[in-house]
């Protein structure tokens, strides 16, 4: 879906814009190997708009730094379905209800997860990277919070009660985080993702004596 | 009971211990009033350490930056409830299960609620800091993932399998950030986070269709 986006608007872009794109991903291999190779500390970003053949300020055009970056993949595959559920997004159930709402997420989470593993090399590196530094722990606690948000909103468009909406983004955001956790390998995040949503979504009702 | 807890932990103090908690309080008032007073990018570690009539040593000893600061009230409360959990929780139900461990969590954090909210005056003066700031709300985020990690481990002590314990503690976290926002009122936090707690532990089972 995010590659068809892509696909599309590429067909309409200008040649300036076509270069843009091309330097923001010449930028984003260039980071993902120096940081390979270097440590994430180690690395400026002198360094990798050298290793890209851009100008510092081509840098700062696509990137506030060089720890937005690392998050650039997330980034793209959450830009892509935040446009489509915002355009056309049809859920497949209800969004009334707290269970409707979480069940409508689902898809878009598993979708995340599908897409950010397509390359699973690429996704190892970056949980290995994220993990090594509390500056990019904080910055992936910042997005996921981001996402819920963004959740929400979708949510809310779809005429879902403010609560409803606001608790279904964050437990969808818990699950994603869960599946993360979980997932030992990689190429294990949809499942342990989907495992999550489909326990949380299975809690028994308490028992009349609580 | 954090302060039970701190109230027991006064009374074998050595002297020095006892200055020392002190003056980690007396720089938590002086951050916070300044904070107030100017507005948190314009106070300086300098600044707070000379209200607090304590050197800069003193400071470092006590907190990593002025951020931390910020958070000095949460964390004391998180980590009396981390104490008292690890020492003798006894769980008021089995945590086998998913929606046992998430029912298990829920007196937890309606506690870090209460405790939070026993100023309102100055929670909500931290809320308005915190939301005005980015990196104080990356800092919030990063917070809450410990507190969900240290949810999973009290639970794995309990014997929870892996994946209740690491779903159930983001779930509780989840519900946690969402009374947060629901919370147009400070005064309301308990509630609208047992809100939370009550209806992601209601959500019915799927239809047969879907």
């Amino acid at each position: 879906m995010a590659e068809q986006i892509a696909g599309a608007k590429k067909a309409s872009l200008s040649l300036v814009e076509r270069k843009q794109l091309a330097a923001r991903s010449r930028i984003i291999e260039a980071a993902d190997a120096l940081f390979a190779e270097r440590g994430f500390d180690a690395v400026s970003v002198t360094d990798i708009a050298a290793r890209a053949e851009v100008g510092r300020t081509t840098f700062f055009r696509h990137f506030g730094d060089k720890t937005e970056v690392v998050f650039a993949k997330e980034q793209a595959v959450f830009d892509a379905i935040g446009t489509t559920t915002s355009a056309a997004w049809d859920p497949p159930q209800s969004v009334a209800s707290l269970a409707g709402a979480l069940r409508a997420l689902e898809p878009l989470v598993l979708r995340l997860c599908a897409q950010a593993t397509t390359d699973l090399a690429a996704y190892r590196r970056h949980v290995l990277l994220v993990d090594a530094h509390e500056e990019l722990r904080a910055r992936e606690a910042v997005k996921h919070q981001y996402i819920a948000q963004e959740f929400t909103r979708v949510l809310l468009e779809h005429d879902a009660p403010l609560d409803v909406a606001t608790i279904a983004g964050q437990l969808a955001v818990a699950c994603y985080s869960s599946g993360r956790i979980l997932a030992t390998d990689p190429a294990d995040l949809v499942t342990t993702t989907a495992d999550a949503f489909r326990r949380a979504l299975a809690m028994p009702p308490a028992e009349p004596t609580h």
